[in-house]
């Protein structure tokens, strides 16, 4: 099994180079966030990513996480990392200093969790789950509440939850079951069952935060009627144990490190969090760094993939090239002298190093909606509610297709559990289906991102991408990036309106279209984001940089992209404009005789 | 855990209705092979899948294959399956009545391998690698090889295995080790590692006939110097256990119910089977015929995914439909009625129908290869060629996205492992590996069959879409359907003289183009399939059926088809043009800083 390193450099250039993170951080006023302490953190954290966490990840594989009578111990040396962890600060590292955290930018956390992520998903996803919670109780809970519960889960030494899904429903939350009746005291007794919770129970930190969605008495039906609150493993003050058991843990395709816990919760003592029958709204208020969070998951796939494969297919001695061979004192040559070896892992270089770019993209946005004034952060909320569903679907699409293509280049041997490629792409696969599938991210992209706006959140990117061609029109070595881009991003306001106007016609052209139409604006989105690298890369190559190789490379993948991703926006937009009726006119009962 | 169901009546479109087996085999002199028998057999494999084999699929993934100090056994309930199979003499339905066999056409024994396959795929392995093992002996053993080895193997009361692989080698069988000296008594004696080896040691059946490539003393180097040996288990005349010893089993991601074992041959005992030196000509002849076998792994996959998918599609309710409740009586509406879930099923149902027209097509060729004139075996030879490449990648590919999808309608539930859904991901994801990775595939279509016959085997299948649409140009319901038809047709030739053209400037351009290449022959071939299954639906609506909902359900998967998923060539078409440059420009030193 090859190690795994912190892709530290390229890290640099999407936050540094591409997006200007130090002039960002300066101007919100992150003052902690210089240039030399940002670096100073993306070292220590790549440091405990490579040494602590990935030499954990497969063990976790292999372990999985136990249960016995309600108990789950986690996979050796995931308790003990993260003490570690917690010992350095990490969790508090993008939280608010007013409950003890260090105040840095939500983005710097966003880079570490990126790290943590191609390290170790499974591991990650303990500290990770916290973030939700987290940011409920800043947002909704009361002084009392953030006193008692938020110092703790900010400090680490408590883990928190997401409560929703139940057996019966999980994209349709409406139909939930699990109820709250108020007790004496004020709190509520909260009873139901929760499915598919993460990190739902564990023995890696001294207690657990759930925030379970569920229904007062009397409640309106659907999604009106459901409300946020607070339950915790043991109760703070008397640190009673509280009626919420686990029954069992998931046996899952992958992810095994991490317990998929069913949790029973049999009149457990809660707590409301904000208002009554708010609960979704307030949950929403998270969606998008929830699923940016996943859509991180899908970088750290690509990553992983594209480095396993590029150390093996240098190393894997197979064939000779057809021009004559590469190696002729081997056996054989290298099979990434293979044109289509290339093929697979230029891909995943793209998907990597442009999904990278992407997320960093939308952590800057986090950033913004946090600081300067109303009119900016409402920029950036618009901005960011247009990318989130683009980054969180296409970017585990193309996470689990990268790690797909890391497995190809392994030939049979990643079929095998040793070289873990093959658990590569168990853990990814999940990360299109949890925090809203791929259908649910294109719906809410289409649906209630694009056309409830009426095109405006679409106008508003394709307004930057009009920018940046019209800038670099006349720059000799974007050309070539730029034409194609206009082009793209003309067609994309063109198929935006085909389709919106079927969709006043008949509703069912909006579920009809909608993946075809995510997947279209998320290759339209790495294609601004590729032409701006290359930019960066070209301006650095014409100033004389002392890393030209780096520069030339990246020219080079935004060449492949350009020339053998791109096109796959022609595809898409063939099927989305062929309309809802090819999908609609079968009956049900005749799908199959 | 839903059932399977053999998808019969399917099938018998394919093989009786498109492609007209009934007459084939009265044309081919296949007595036996009446459409009564052939009726029985299908109904009586049917059941015997249903009841015996499908049953097993999950348990042998749960269990697994266990070694002991050399000793596998298979999991609860596979040895005594497979004895039932040799009672009802499945083994020996397609083999020579010279040997034990029926006779039967070898088309028929694919259609039992699809349904063996659909119900439990790692089961089907264990007598499936005895066909490599039969067909070998058939060819090229000599009388008393043939009588010692070949009618157990018929029988299947012995299996076999195609011993290939080694640690350092898989696809360039040119630098295998493995040694073959010879004895006295005119054996051999063979010494080496064969890796990857699938039913390589096992519990099911008396004996085990290992068919081994290796090398004997002085042998040039490279691919000309390999030969081929039977190396038994057990010596058949002493029962004595010869030297080849199961070293243990790979852990995988899939198929666990398979034994992949690393086999140590330490001067076992060997005879040499055909001339020595050519034993890579020898295995050449059989390729095509074991890569039909995987291609239709992949149809099975799809066929399981979509058959799981689609009956959770009924049930699950959730969410409303966009354009008003379906089932307001409920909680929700089940999720067919969502366009993107139908999208998902449609795309399945269209790669396992298809799928199943293709591999159908091939197997009505192979028996072709076997009876009538030379011309006419030649030109069934060519086809088979011609279409083998396809039909493997394809269709495996084609497997794994549909196998994808299936898991994709289940949400969440699809991740776990109760479904059985992430079992057939992980089963389905081997097949673009073994047998020939998908890339060596392409290769095989672009360079060896295409470019080397100067477009020769190309031109005899355009000629058959061409006929095809010259014949159908005035039905009006095909209309749709032949005119993108031949406009595909048309195009395949013409990216074909492209990407020929520019191979003779530079070999690379070949293996730049070839999956792209592979994966639009793949959709134009199934556009024909399509169109041609069109035909045939409108042709019986015409006439009045009484099935009117299953041949309209044909028309409209051929609708899905056109509009949905063939868009997909511009894709393929516009990459595979781009040329070699964006891929070989990179140092491979450059690839990653």
């Amino acid at each position: 099994m090859s190690e795994i390193k912190i892709p530290l450099r390229d890290m640099r250039f999407a936050m540094r180079e591409m997006l200007d993170w130090d002039q960002h951080y300066e101007t919100l006023g992150f003052e902690d966030a210089s240039p030399d302490v940002v670096d100073a953190i993306l070292d220590e954290g790549a440091k405990f990513c490579e040494n602590v966490l990935a030499p954990l990840n497969q063990i976790g594989d292999q372990q999985g996480c136990t249960w016995n009578d309600g108990e789950v111990t986690t996979p050796e040396g995931f308790k003990e990392a993260y003490q570690q962890f917690v010992e350095a600060g990490w969790p508090s590292l993008a939280h608010s200093v007013d409950h003890g955290g260090q105040g840095l930018p939500p983005s710097l956390g966003t880079a570490l969790s990126e790290m943590v992520g191609t390290a170790n998903w499974s591991w990650g996803m303990y500290p990770g789950l916290s973030h939700g919670a987290m940011n409920t109780l800043e947002a909704h809970g009361t002084d009392e509440q953030k006193e008692t519960y938020l110092t703790k889960l900010v400090e680490g030494s408590w883990t928190g939850t997401m409560c929703l899904t139940e057996p019966h429903c999980g994209t349709d939350l409406g139909i939930l079951r699990t109820k709250a009746e108020p007790n004496d005291d004020g709190s509520y007794a909260i009873t139901g069952t929760k499915i598919f919770i993460s990190a739902g129970e564990h023995d890696m930190a001294e207690n657990i935060v759930h925030i379970v969605l569920a229904r007062l008495p009397d409640a309106p039906a659907g999604t009106k009627g459901i409300s946020l609150f607070i339950v915790p493993k043991f109760m703070p003050e008397s640190g009673d144990r509280n009626q919420v058991v686990c029954g069992s843990l998931e046996h899952k395709m992958g992810i095994h490190g991490n317990a998929t816990a069913v949790l029973n919760f049999d009149g457990a003592k809660g707590f409301l969090i904000g208002p009554p029958n708010k609960g979704l709204n307030c949950m929403f208020t998270f969606m998008n760094t929830a699923r940016l969070g996943t859509a991180l998951q899908g970088v750290a796939h690509a990553e992983v993939g594209f480095q396993k494969s590029l150390a093996y297919a240098k190393d894997r001695l197979q064939m000779r090239a057809l021009s004559g061979p590469k190696n002729p004192e081997g056996a054989a040559d290298p099979i990434i002298v293979h044109p289509d070896v290339r093929r697979m892992l230029l891909t995943q270089k793209a998907f990597s190093e442009g999904g990278r770019m992407l997320t960093m993209l939308c952590a800057k946005q986090v950033d913004r909606t946090q600081a300067g004034s109303e009119e900016e952060k409402q920029e950036a909320n618009d901005l960011l509610a247009f990318l989130t569903p683009i980054a969180k679907a296409f970017l585990t699409e193309t996470g689990f297709e990268s790690a797909n293509l890391g497995m190809q280049c392994f030939g049979g041997h990643g079929y095998i559990a040793e070289w873990g490629v093959e658990q590569n792409v168990r853990d990814a696969r999940i990360a299109m289906i949890y925090e809203g599938t791929t259908g649910i991210q294109a719906l809410d992209l289409l649906g209630r991102k694009v056309l409830m706006s009426q095109g405006e959140l679409l106008r508003k990117f394709t307004k930057i991408v009009h920018k940046f061609c019209q800038a670099e029109i006349d720059n000799e070595t974007l050309a070539p990036f730029v034409t194609k881009l206009q082009e793209i991003n003309k067609e994309w306001g063109e198929v935006t309106m085909h389709v919106g106007a079927k969709a006043m016609e008949n509703p069912e052209e909006v579920g009809a279209a909608s993946v075809d139409y995510l997947m279209y604006s998320g290759y339209a989105v790495q294609a601004y984001l590729w032409a701006l690298a290359a930019k960066v890369a070209s301006d650095n190559l014409a100033a004389g940089t002392g890393e030209q190789d780096f520069y030339n490379a990246k020219l080079a993948t935004a060449r492949f992209y350009f020339d053998r991703i791109l096109p796959r926006t022609a595809t898409h937009a063939s099927a989305m404009l062929s309309g809802a009726e090819n999908l609609m006119s079968l009956d049900a009962e005749h799908f199959s005789f």
